[in-house]
């Protein structure tokens, strides 16, 4: 390819016609990956994060093993965090945060620190990996959506009811929305020092959904999305966002200013496109088909690149991140059925 | 009342008029309730299952206390299954089952038994419960969905990711529907014993929404959903069914011949009634709620009644089990204001 620009993740997220459709999975650096298992032997998920190096390598993994036509950053949506004075620490299992915030007082002691200097080994990490790849595959950078970091942050940690979450928004939803817009200011930073640093593509991860009433996420949520991807729009590079479980949301997602939308694997991709008129969509097999026959990883993945042909553009990938005990020759199977797909026939 | 039959509970079931909107929640016979806890301390959950007197103690404690406008049988989704020749053991947190079914073998193992024969408590149980409530209180008898318990006994227990069902379900398909046929044949006897030990409404539980692909749903669960509610038909009983994570699968859902939609908190519920047109809806508070300010109780309860309105009959409940550490405060300022609602002012 003479030029990134007219690669085929790109031609997609523009809305450009291409012959075939691009894939790439989410979490493919990853510990289905032997060599990335290789790597963590030696190295904690902490430090990985923070080693530009070492990043940069097992973001060059999957490309090398499978050839996926783009490439993410290897990092975690909680990195960011720690600049702003709440570390995670994921040396037990989950990530666990030592204080959770639960409290105007919590809340008003994050940090918020200017783009570039709270994370600098992210845009280090982005600027050898962009060395690494060249021309040949796209770099997408992302983050986590102020909603899903606050989960985190008032939780302490995953959680599966949300509890503090819920009190906070059913008894102080000022002060949630006050997180949420301090979450916002700072991921926009930190995405458009990612487009500076030299990014291809952002993605901005929603995961929590299917918590909250589509109301609530109309007046929490969906605003300081929009400032994001509004802030990020001169850059000219293309946006996705990725909502998990947004089938009740779609009619509101729907009004967002992004390029593409990621689509999980509750929803019928025909039905999806529908429903976000004029988009890129994203998505959306089911991440446990690769614990299935090579049959049924060959025949889904075929029916959703035909149902994807309805969109402006589409590019393949899980419907969530990809699990640990996927195996290897699924994957592979997986991608060569979407890169022998050929359009239009 | 006369009549149990002019009951606000059934009423509504039946589309009928009524002046304001009838209450229970989910799980309602529970952990949240100092005087269940009380009875739990001298009996163990699997023996409170299998005890009619205590069955039926626990069943009316909620009643007594908030004046609930129906009764559920307590009960667990997992009771019949014991009788099958798959006992789940309670007594370490969530159920577990010693030998999950994995193959053949195991799914043909499992026993079917006549409609009373196996579970002679439950009806038992259902005798007493109507003795005590006379006419005053409707009872609801339920089970759970076939693919409900399909999850539980191909995982041996909960499961986050599924991923022993799902294998079968994109490995085996074929196998996947023999077990999910043999549950739907016992849920449905299971449930028309329940008729004729005498409840007055029947509610069919599928408590894992957002777990598959639309598609899926609609060859492997939505038919055998459909048998049990089809054979329950000609006993006149109003039936309910509740899939959690439904907004994917509602313009599917609303094929369905029965009374009652349960709707959950994800979902708007003016759209869902939409999409669910001439129905009866029952929901769709979010549990957690309850954790929060009295106000937005109130505020959102009355916004759920006001929108219920628009349907042919709405039962207030939550959109999920009421969670064991909802305060009792708030669970009667939820009831009050409920049964405060006049519909049409």
């Amino acid at each position: 390819m003479a030029d990134l620009k007219d690669c085929l993740f790109l031609k997609n997220l523009r809305g450009e016609p291409t012959d075939r459709t691009p894939i790439w999975v989410m979490r493919q650096a990853g510990r289905y990956l032997p060599e990335y298992m290789e790597v963590r032997s030696k190295i904690s998920f902490n430090d990985l994060c923070r080693t530009p190096e070492a990043a940069c390598e097992v973001t060059v993994q999957p490309i090398r093993r499978f050839g996926f036509d783009a490439a993410i950053m290897f990092s975690d949506i909680l990195t960011p965090l720690e600049a702003m004075g709440a570390p995670f620490d994921f040396s037990h299992g989950g990530p666990k945060l030592e204080r959770p915030l639960r409290d105007e007082r919590d809340i008003r002691s994050l940090e918020r620190y200017p783009s570039l200097e709270g994370v600098p080994y992210v845009a280090e990490a982005i600027r050898l990996m962009k060395k690494e790849f060249g021309d040949r595959t796209p770099l997408i950078g992302f983050a986590g959506s102020p909603f899903t970091l606050a989960s985190y942050l008032i939780e302490g940690g995953g959680s599966k009811e949300y509890e503090h979450l819920k009190a906070m928004l059913y008894s102080r939803p000022e002060l949630l929305q006050e997180l949420l817009d301090l979450l916002g200011d700072q991921v926009l930073d930190y995405l458009l020092m990612q487009v500076e640093a030299g990014v291809d593509a952002v993605q901005l991860f929603d995961t929590w959904g299917g918590i909250l009433h589509p109301a609530d996420y109309e007046a929490m949520v969906l605003p300081v999305v929009r400032r994001i991807l509004d802030g990020l729009k001169h850059t000219g590079v293309p946006r996705i966002y990725f909502l998990k479980g947004s089938a009740p949301y779609n009619h509101l997602v729907s009004t967002l200013d992004c390029e593409c939308f990621g689509v999980d694997w509750t929803q019928d991709l025909t039905r999806a496109i529908a429903q976000l008129p004029g988009r890129c969509v994203q998505g959306n097999l089911d991440p446990l088909v690769l614990y299935g026959s090579p049959e049924q990883v060959r025949r889904r993945a075929l029916e959703i690149c035909r149902q994807g042909e309805a969109a402006p553009g589409h590019v393949f990938n899980l419907g969530h991140g990809i699990l640990p005990k996927a195996p290897i020759p699924a994957v592979e199977t997986l991608v060569r059925t979407v890169q022998e797909f050929r359009r239009g026939h």
